[in-house]
């Protein structure tokens, strides 16, 4: 590793992942590339790389082990230390205890905790502390200077190059590919598809893709080098690094087809069509690619061959419920309002009347008496219907107001004029 | 089809699904058998055929289609009409727009409003009639006499036979498959890999596995024939027709090796484990094999491999998310409680304490002072919190109630004493 040390910030090259490639191929599962089955929906020809099936649900084993490999006797006694969101955390500790290298794994403390309780029954020290991946980085820092571990980021040009092998399996799978797309964290798995893509195939655009709540590459790039960017909570929260990797940045520059920013609410529409059309778990920044198609940014590749890399698929259970309820929110098939009622049988009966012509089910409905400012002969119910589709909710929402005129909804994607790539 | 009609109740024979295997070729999606990731926490060696991965997420088109092409002339000109909860609906909707054949479905009422709504995007006419599938198909043999449509219920041989294949296709992908376990409607999907099993290995064990909620092939093997049993809602709900099918009874008769009969609380956490360990999204009937192995009923395949059928993924996201997180209620990793505060700042801050220090996540805290029996100065609070695991949950619980020993906890399955087959 000594050239790599000495050539920072390092630039990926084909011959790393090659070998990388062989490093760990025993370790790893080779996952499937299908068509999308929600491809029939829209203009375009989109595969899915899912490395959400990998043993511990993302890419991130491929850059673990080809590091834990890689570093080999610089680590055997002490072990690696690794700060992560997550799926890295995972990662190192099943493939530590499968190449008997003791793994300290540094979570921030919102980490969901069915993560935290994964990485220790998978035999890794867990640590929680502080709010960001920038926290745990630092505690790491400082710890590994008395505990002599070796800290591994996503940064890592082993690791990158581990990532790398995603891209190779792409083309190798499915070399009528015509453009790869592809979720940025801090950029290492976009240098690693990038570098193998376009030596295995010089006319394959790629693509990456991020999330508008945490935009550093696209910040860097039009910086000029990584630069902090704020972030704010996303559902795609494996990618909220403040700051693209200096070594992902130094190989992606200049080499990049283009960046694409996608808004947060096409990562909840991705994330449930993954679950709804193509029956697969992925995580908010796993679908990431797919959002971005969903939202349009890629015109031009209607009618071609776009694979997108679902990264990872470690949600917490708990959070995907509310995110398909949300979700479900967002696209208008679960709608909130609130109604004013006469105090009188007959305003209930309207109500249930317009609810059952609709087709709509009723999911809640919670009255308030002493918190109203109109008058006192009116009780407000907080009404939530399920809906067939967008069409019956606008129906359904028109309806409503024509009886009752002061009905107030929660607002959702409908309302606003989004274009969205499907037909 | 002479032959079949005239022998009644028919039973199926691997030459049928041998042909099947050629006829539907071109137009299913040879699934993927996948070693479950599970596994590695469990004592058996599962295995998942996954046809939850079909286009329209169940196993259901093996056997439509091959109906549907098998009937040819036939069914040209009016059509067919099939009666189902749900996946032969889709089934029929997709392969019959793709043949060219008018396909109308007719559902229940309580099916979800995305079911009825992908069936008609598909190109199917929908009818939505009765509380339950006997009420369907008891409307499509009425509506057919006029119609001059064809009836296909999942008892037809074609379709068993069509099914069949999921057999072939296993021994095929595994020859060291030991058993197979295979969830049951109405005993088509269990005929079908009987047969095929039974004949490509000998030693292979084949279990058939329904849910307590609607046991009717245990009855009907109690019996000696089909009958009807009374039904529950479940979140099985493909599973829950009333009676065995006649012709899938006297094929399974005598060559089955064992029925199981799962609980509904297996289910869904079985449900539960396919998104957490695999990132498959299975709907209730579709885990109901993996559910069986979860519950401990095959204690003899310890150490042996079993392919479990995931029959089918087509699960309405609303329910999804309701199930998760009743799944994590009965897990015990959502926990409700009520407790009485003191109406003083010290019983809210003590509560907060013991959730904070067990680290628990809170979840939802309403407080009630009006319709409370206990003293005036009492208010109840209605908790939900989080838990990271069973022994964190315990432990929580205790520690509650030595503070507040009037707690009063909803009941879960770690309080009943169910043995699981996970260690």
């Amino acid at each position: 590793m000594e050239e790599l040390q000495n050539n920072y910030p390092h630039v990926l090259t084909f011959n790393e992942i090659k070998k990388a490639a062989e490093t760990i191929e025993d370790g790893i599962i080779h996952t499937p590339l299908c068509e999308a089955k929600m491809t029939k929906f829209m203009d375009y020809n989109v595969y899915l790389k899912c490395e959400n099936l990998q043993y511990t649900g993302s890419c991130a084993e491929r850059g673990i082990r080809n590091a834990l490999i890689g570093y080999g006797n610089d680590i055997a006694g002490h072990g690696v230390i690794v700060p992560s969101h997550g799926n890295m955390a995972l990662a190192a500790a099943y493939h530590g205890v499968s190449l008997g290298i003791p793994v300290t794994v540094v979570l921030p403390e919102n980490t969901p905790p069915s993560h935290a309780q994964r990485c220790s029954e998978l035999g890794a020290d867990v640590v929680l502390v502080g709010d960001t991946l920038q926290d745990s980085t630092f505690y790491a820092k400082k710890v590994l200077r008395d505990s002599h571990q070796l800290l591994i980021t996503s940064d890592d040009p082993y690791v990158m190059a581990g990532l790398g092998t995603v891209g190779v399996e792409i083309i190798t799978q499915l070399p009528e590919t015509d453009a790869v797309i592809v979720p940025v964290a801090s950029g290492a798995l976009l240098a690693g598809v990038l570098i193998a893509c376009k030596k295995l195939k010089c006319s394959c655009l790629v693509y990456g893709a991020e999330c508008s709540k945490a935009p550093k590459m696209m910040k860097a790039l039009q910086s000029g080098g990584p630069v902090n960017v704020a972030t704010f909570p996303s559902l795609a929260d494996g990618l909220s690094a403040a700051v693209a990797g200096p070594n992902a940045f130094a190989t992606i520059k200049g080499r990049l087809d283009r960046m694409l920013v996608v808004d947060e609410m096409y990562i909840s529409r991705a994330l449930i069509s993954m679950l709804e059309c193509e029956r697969l778990v992925a995580d908010g920044a796993g679908v990431c690619a797919i959002a971005a198609v969903m939202q349009g940014l890629v015109p031009e590749l209607r009618g071609k061959r776009a694979v997108c890399v679902v990264s990872g698929g470690n949600i917490d259970s708990g959070r995907l419920a509310r995110t398909i309820q949300r979700g479900l929110g967002a696209n208008g098939r679960l709608m909130r309002f609130a109604v004013a009622l006469p105090d009188n049988r007959s305003g209930l009966e309207q109500l249930a009347k317009i609810i059952a012509e609709e087709s709509t089910v009723l999911k809640s409905l919670v009255t308030e008496q002493m918190w109203v400012h109109s008058d006192v002969a009116t009780t407000w119910a907080n009404v939530v219907v399920e809906t067939v589709n967008d069409e019956n909710a606008v129906k359904f929402k028109d309806r409503l107001r024509d009886i009752f005129p002061s009905a107030r909804f929660a607002i959702t994607d409908i309302d606003e004029k989004h274009k969205v790539g499907v037909r």
